[in-house]
């Protein structure tokens, strides 16, 4: 028994996060039983981990820090959270994988893309999605939609970031999606309502799960 | 202009904290300017790293978080301490170092030795020490130091990890010695004094780089 593992990508402010909820809720209407989590954090552990990667101790981070306490907390995850649950053959719905890690700390940071991905491999240890649903919005769409949540929330990390970066982040995963087709599902949001995006999601994932 | 990186390694109780001193101390007296550091830990993000890995969540650490934690606390401290250090021609004289890694998380605790390295490797990106002094004792004669040491200490973490596990890192020790001889200088410290396993470390080192 071996679950199915989804992965939700893209920049912020795609939506990612309002898509892989109503995922959640139609598998479950259909019968399955999903775990829907996040990176980063996850876990107690993970989310300490984190901690130390959003505080300043008046103290440069080197890049390959960043790199192995990424992994450590998603290593962490995996432990805590994903494998059980594929284990017992559930469907896990995750917010976020090893995609974000290449995109925002290779792509957006220039941290070394060979030094990310080994770390990553020791964290994952063979571990890939199934499946990835890479949510794009032209940037000037993103940004906008980043800059008006963060004047609604307060937070400002991603617009701190400024919009190159934002830039960089989604060629990054424009790549991605490039190397990895057929696991990769880019559904393009520009234009389009919450349940016509809901509804390509779900053609994607009954394609390849329900109609064999 | 390149500095020497040298390592003090042993298990707990056979003096290897007071041999790195005194030899700090001789090298300064000898002209040198020496950094004296020590793992785990070395810095601020280092320990805070180290906190997470002492502090019981109620969470199960995975044995890959738990390589990439110690390996991200080695990164930071090569990047902050030792590799600043080097570049500036200084000798650094580390008491702990990527042989503790492999000794006690390798051997004692029984982590994948093929993770461990690779974690390790992506933390020192290539950098060994030039010269390791491995302080050995036998294992009974550690046993009785450390027990004693806690006594006075009220530190009793080794003590509590138990006798066959300070004896499997003895055994790791020794095959790290049996595979670098030429970089690892085993000193066995049993029945000698300070000051005389304190010459035998100076005269390794005059024999590597003072009589060329």
């Amino acid at each position: 028994m071996k679950g199915i593992f989804v992965t939700f990508e893209g920049v912020d402010g795609t939506g990612k996060s309002t898509q892989a909820r109503l995922f959640a809720e139609r598998l479950q209407a259909a019968g399955y039983d999903p775990v829907l989590t996040r990176e980063p954090g996850g876990t107690v552990v993970a989310e300490k981990i984190r901690e130390i990667l959003l505080t300043d101790y008046g103290e440069k981070v080197s890049p390959r820090t960043e790199a192995l306490l990424y992994s450590a907390a998603r290593a962490q995850h995996i432990f805590t959270v994903i494998r059980p649950a594929l284990a017992e053959g559930k469907m896990v719905i995750c917010e976020r994988f090893s995609d974000s890690t290449v995109a925002y700390q290779g792509y957006g940071s220039g941290l070394d893309l060979t030094v990310l991905r080994a770390a990553d491999g020791i964290a994952t240890d063979g571990l890939k999605p199934d499946l990835t649903f890479l949510f794009t919005l032209s940037p000037e769409e993103c940004w906008t939609r980043v800059t008006k949540r963060n004047a609604r929330t307060g937070n400002d990390r991603m617009e701190a970031k400024g919009r190159a970066f934002l830039e960089r982040v989604y060629e990054g995963y424009l790549h991605l999606a490039a190397e990895e087709p057929y696991r990769v599902k880019l559904i393009e949001c520009g234009g389009k309502s919450i349940g016509e995006i809901g509804e390509i999601v779900w053609g994607h994932f009954a394609r390849a799960y329900l109609m064999s």
